[in-house]
């Protein structure tokens, strides 16, 4: 097990087709959901919140829970069953911060539309209603081998 | 997205090859990590601390984070990254329970034992130390489709 170096850890998180968000609940504690996302230059991490068109409201209980606790973690890794000496993960904390300024957001967006031919090919009727944005505070990535 | 029955998420949770377990940092909020498990069919999860002989300890920052709080959370998923109808996730509630009589601790070691082969055969070299126990509180499930 050797501790990945933080350009190498934060590569991998960048380059991750999705990874597990943790938020906390104030009575049964963390709340895990898996997700896509954007990481943008600057340290910014944008997870879109789809519309769903049955639901009156999309404020999500992770979101919920964020105003409570700002605080939340994206894990993603890879996994092989057979081998475990090629896995790897990286962890990153993050706080929830307020809304940033239209361009930011509008530039995370564009990451997750071209990232994702779901919510670029109307085919696939994919759409995020918003984002919620946290800001990166520690990433840090262990691997097997 | 439709919410799975209580026998169905179990099932996927038990058949499931990892999972990601949360706990509770005092200061950082969630703590995440990719991890093996087993669960017994009276509501005993077990998840393996490896022997890692670099260390002069196995006690981990998980065991230290469920001494202070007991709950975590564990998620295991399916991902699709080309069709997201097919994704389904499952999350169990937990909770750090003390050690458990020794038969039930050695059921849940053989559990884990016939799962996974790293621990099976010798050629691979995985041992683990001892297993972290804990309760199932309650499991949800989704599916997308």
């Amino acid at each position: 097990m050797a501790t990945l170096d933080a350009a190498d850890a934060l590569a991998r998180l960048a380059g991750a087709d999705h990874g597990v968000l943790a938020t906390v609940h104030p009575a049964r504690g963390p709340d895990l959901v898996p997700c896509v996302f954007a990481v943008d230059g600057d340290g910014l991490v944008g997870i879109p919140v789809d519309r769903v068109k049955a639901k009156r409201s999309t404020r999500l209980q992770r979101e919920r829970n964020l105003e409570l606790d700002a605080r939340a973690t994206l894990l993603v890794e890879h996994w092989d069953p057979d081998d475990w000496t090629r896995l790897w993960w990286v962890r990153a904390s993050l706080r929830h911060v307020g809304e940033p300024p239209a361009e930011r957001l509008h530039a995370l967006a564009d990451l997750l539309t071209e990232r994702h031919v779901q919510y670029r090919d109307q085919h696939h009727d994919y759409h995020f209603d918003h984002l919620i944005v946290l800001r990166l505070v520690e990433v840090t990535g262990w691997s097997a081998s």
